[in-house]
């Protein structure tokens, strides 16, 4: 008996997929798959339509056009960042919702990006050509340089509208050119209130039933006028019934379903454990300060909800990753692919480099990744800092983030007009410092030369009284005047970037050539042993490139219970008590009797997703979008090491529920009208 | 050499105690091994007046009778307690420190018991006779009941004076009867400034070198005089040198070292990361509020202190388990044992209670344990409750804590004046709520009936606000008024605890029929295996009784470098930087002139501790305290589970700085006389 489920389980985490489970790759989609659950067999230009149809927002979220005018659907949660750059305390966008009544009422999004797919182009020979026998530093020098020629090479000179990502895939066993067109004139066209969009808020996220509005709509400018896109999807309000074909295309993050067992080890007891208790700390810090009163709590919203959100997601993988039955699978995985392989060196390597990631993980992330100084002034500083050293190099041997593709996106967070808050930004910054100290320990020389015998509020207060980097003219005036103003400047924020520069880059560089490069390198060798075990039906662990996922409308079993797949805008008022995050916002109490109430709302499909896939369309056969991916439920979480289709759901936003509040909630009627939904006319 | 390494690991996690390993009975001491090592061999009038000199906090701490005036010599942090409930807005004791020119000016505490062992009786075989075959609920009724006939014939009536308890030794494989003298009217003496007390704060708390006069003076009272007390042990300002024996009789709470396997994992996987996960919250939480002004601080502080001293034990402890080398020693040692049992049903009999554990888990812990709502009044709430319930009942069928032994315990919390601060209360109580709801789901059952639609925050400021059990003169007349006064009384808080009392005592009721009484059964079996196999040279896991732990003053080598095992007073200074945790009380700066900067301070010593051993004497040959143990290094948190002598060290205040402090600091000239230290004359 123990055997029998222990093989059951394995089949969860095998390689091959089963079901509905894989990210696919546009240029490699399961067709035989597809063609015998379901049927479906997409041609070329469907497979087109659906890559330029789909957008996504660079800032990590998933997206498509539902117009030719360059309308994005995406999630209300995607844009919280956008929204709460264009509020203020006068005019809370957040919590009380945007309409544009017009084109001429969109407001431009402090800091967004959107980029569609024109073209995926394998590279990995030229990759595979100049890395050949290198190792560490080298090996790392060398795939920088060729991904950064072939880039430069793609992006032609119009970094304005094209971006280019050499992307690796299947842990490096292949590499994949990707060329975008780019948008970053992109502007608010509706946000529903925080309190629809984000119903039910931390407790409900990651549940179901659900019922949460989590649309917003984006619409990207050219030339400062809406973008004429040639590819768009249609929206059905039928939706999709139980057991129909559902696909979505959008942008998963990271999986990490191929790691070996030393990593997952290391994700489990490094990892998950240490960024959990800095996110509770984190959380628990936000939310007092949120307590502090309205203004407070608007400051301090989106950060809360992104700490909140991301508690949740470490939470379930940590969970996951205790299940000693899936570990005893993924051991027996690898003890089969080590047999197949022709020796087991890369396994003992990357084992030696989680000693490594163990060794340097405080440094690491205080110090390379300058968690010690939670504060958009420090991000600014730094990005001042390293841009004016880094610009005058050539381009292929900057730091891969100020190379010319990223610099706009860059400049957009530098010069964004979204408010600084110094008394929020002194409050995170404190706690952040805490943290360094303690971590690091009050004697670590680096903590004393930060220090200076202060005490973290004492250092915090000083910093953020002394700095003029809240003010984006004069960051833009730092930005314009390069290395020779940065260098002038006395901002305690710049003074202090300098001072750990030279330690944050050897740390970081330690961490690439000793963790980076050795995980690389042999995740490439065991990715070509599964490919000679089990051939090319495989999909690559996601990477924030496009994918499609399919699978179907199902409800799943939770400890004996059915869970229907369906819910209905009725039950938000059912749910609804008055107090956040239960608490409906006026102009949905008021629309209560215009509404149907018996329309479908939220629903949940088997389809395989995760972070990053947030604001993804959920199409049928027909490239019509029947509804709007927004979470999974709890089971979903562990689908970051494995896809397990009794339980694991995506949930997403029904395509009637859209119309119907748009129409009657919002009386967005022009909106509704230039989405066009199918049967409309 | 792999094999090698193991071997040495499982020597240090073996059950046969090594070098300094074991916190020892008083009846069962290592004779043979203080004789071989030290040349020691302490007669029964050593042994008895060194039971008798020693004192346990009730509360949780450690003690010595150090004049026959009942002063008592523990830890400033032991008493933090005390010190803050007889602190205010007004006059802050905790943090200005206290020192009583005479014995008029001793301060009642407002909640202290101190408890003096007096004998130990075997009652092994009468707890075995009512048990024998018995399992589940009826196994714990029966020992409950006859553990209550002991005790209470042990008290014979003399509450006040005599506090007897049973105490379940070797997991269970022994029970022996503890009596004590007890003092209820315990009076503060002196306790130093808070930042000197506990100078370094959290990023010092088990580091070394450290510089804390972690002392505070208590004073027993009978019939409301001094007590005279026969025995006390005398300060030797000498102190202990390098390799000298160095003895700490104490009261370890709880050590985990004869856990099974199953047990351990449910240890990290369940208890740990979960309990650090909400101290994570906890500490952010009242951290932050703590920033909301110097009141605000006052507040918060002691229970800032414990939070932020609880979360580095359970981290520590977390970090030992997962040390897989340990493990694999443990799993070992496991095997040995099952291979030399008649039958391994005992382990897997544990191993499912650990299934219940974690089904259990969030119920029990947030409504059984009552975790959902952190608040003094909540506490109070519940005592009053259960209080009017209990107390008609037979003392044996009472719940434990509500016997009389307990009784007055219990009164000297719900009667204290230490004053309840509203604000303070609603923020952990929202916040604890906050979690009760996240932790069940909002869809609970028991979530829908505490919170009735209402948020955490609205429920907390209901209750806070609606709530008279702040003041303790109603309290008082709840208690006395007994079950009619409760149950006429509208409390908020106190029709909370009503609502969820029969499913709060149903959870504990299951907790203990299926987890503790098949744990408890199981282990004793194990035991048994245990005592044929390596005989009677061992120790019982800690229980907060009576225990002596020997050792040596000793450095250790910390990744290379040896550390040495004093500090001196100087060095106090050098680590000073005027900024909490790291400021120096003024009285300290006047004083440095005065003061020999080259006192011995603080110094480790290789004694096998844990915590409950807080305020223990240090103790030579000559029962003479050289040391005020106040911490163990940060090596010493995996002795919850093993005891490793390489690394593993006590951490104490030498004596020689005590008298110096109170002496020139303090100027407690009549201190320093009562005290009487060697050498002095």
């Amino acid at each position: 008996m123990k055997h029998v489920l222990a093989l059951a389980v394995a089949s969860l985490v095998s390689v091959s997929a089963s079901a509905a489970e894989g990210m696919w790759t546009l240029d490699n989609l399961p067709t035989r798959a597809l063609q015998s659950a379901y049927d479906f067999s997409p041609d070329a230009d469907w497979v087109r339509n659906a890559m330029r149809s789909s957008v996504r927002l660079a800032g990590g979220c998933s997206g498509s056009f539902v117009s030719d005018e360059g309308l994005v659907l995406t999630n209300a949660h995607c844009i919280v960042g956008c929204v709460q750059g264009l509020s203020s305390a006068e005019e809370d966008r957040l919590n009380d919702g945007f309409v544009a009544g017009s084109r001429a009422e969109e407001l431009q999004c402090p800091a967004e990006e959107l980029n569609v797919l024109q073209e995926i182009t394998d590279v990995t020979d030229r990759i595979a050509k100049v890395t050949a026998g290198k190792s560490g530093r080298e090996y790392i020098d060398a795939r920088n340089a060729e991904v950064s020629r072939i880039e430069d090479a793609c992006v032609a000179g119009e970094a304005q509208e094209r971006r280019c990502d050499v992307v690796s895939l299947y842990a490096g066993g292949q590499h994949h050119l990707y060329a975008y067109k780019r948008y970053q004139d992109v502007r608010l066209v509706f946000s529903p209130e925080y309190s629809v969009g984000f119903f039910g808020g931390d407790p409900d996220n990651f549940n179901f039933p659900r019922y949460n509005l989590d649309m917003g709509l984006l619409r990207a400018y050219e030339n400062g006028q809406p973008a004429k896109v040639e590819h768009h999807f249609r929206l059905n309000p039928a939706g999709a019934q139980p057991g129909e074909l559902t696909m979505v295309t959008g942008h998963p993050g990271r999986t990490q379903r191929q790691l070996t067992v030393a990593q997952l080890e290391r994700v489990r007891d490094l990892d998950l454990i240490n960024s959990l208790l800095l996110l509770a700390e984190r959380r628990a810090l936000l939310a007092q300060y949120s307590r502090g009163g309205e203004e407070a709590a608007r400051q301090a919203q989106s950060d809360l909800t992104f700490t909140e959100n991301s508690y949740k997601v470490f939470r379930g993988q940590l969970q996951a990753l205790l299940d000693p039955q899936v570990f005893a699978a993924k051991r027996r995985e690898e003890a089969e692919l080590r047999t197949a392989a022709e020796s087991s060196t890369p396994w003992d390597e990357i084992a030696q480099a989680q000693q490594v990631r163990r060794t340097l993980y405080y440094p690491h992330m205080l110090i390379g990744q300058q968690r010690a100084f939670d504060s958009r002034y420090f991000q600014f500083a730094s990005i001042l800092l390293r841009g004016g050293d880094e610009r005058p190099k050539p381009n292929a041997e900057r730091l891969p983030e100020f190379q010319d593709a990223g610099l706009t996106r860059l400049e957009q967070t530098l010069f964004s007009k979204s408010p600084v808050y110094p008394e929020f930004e002194t409050v995170k910054l404190t706690h952040s410092l805490t943290k360094f100290r303690e971590l690091l320990g009050t004697d670590h020389p680096t903590v004393q030369q930060v220090f200076g015998g202060r005490s973290p509020e004492a250092l915090a207060a000083e910093l953020v009284n002394g700095t003029r980097l809240g003010d984006a003219a004069e960051r833009e005036r730092l930005w314009r005047g390069g290395k020779a103003a940065v260098d002038a400047s006395q901002d305690p924020f710049i003074r202090l970037a300098r001072a750990l520069d030279a330690e944050s880059r050897a740390l970081r560089s330690r961490f690439e050539s000793e963790v980076d490069a050795v995980e690389g390198r042999n995740a490439e060798s065991i990715a070509r042993t599964r490919f000679a075990r089990y051939g090319t039906g495989v999909y690559p662990d996601a990477t924030f490139t496009l994918r499609l996922s399919y699978g179907e409308v199902r409800g799943w079993n939770e400890l004996g219970n059915d869970i229907a797949p369906y819910t209905r805008i009725g039950g938000l008022f059912e749910r609804a008590t008055g107090f956040a995050p239960y608490a409906l916002p006026q102009r949905w109490l008021d629309a209560k009797d215009r509404l149907d109430l018996d329309t479908r709302f939220n629903f949940v499909s088997t389809n395989d997703i995760i972070g990053g896939n947030s604001g993804s369309p959920v199409i049928n056969r027909n490239a019509e979008v029947v509804g709007l991916a927004f979470d999974g439920n709890i089971h979903s979480l562990g689908g970051s090491f494995w896809y397990d289709e009794t339980l694991n759901r995506t949930v997403s936003v029904h395509s009637a529920a859209m119309i119907e509040a748009l129409d009657k909630v919002y009386g967005a009627t022009h909106l509704v009208e230039e989405i066009d939904p199918v049967g409309a006319r």
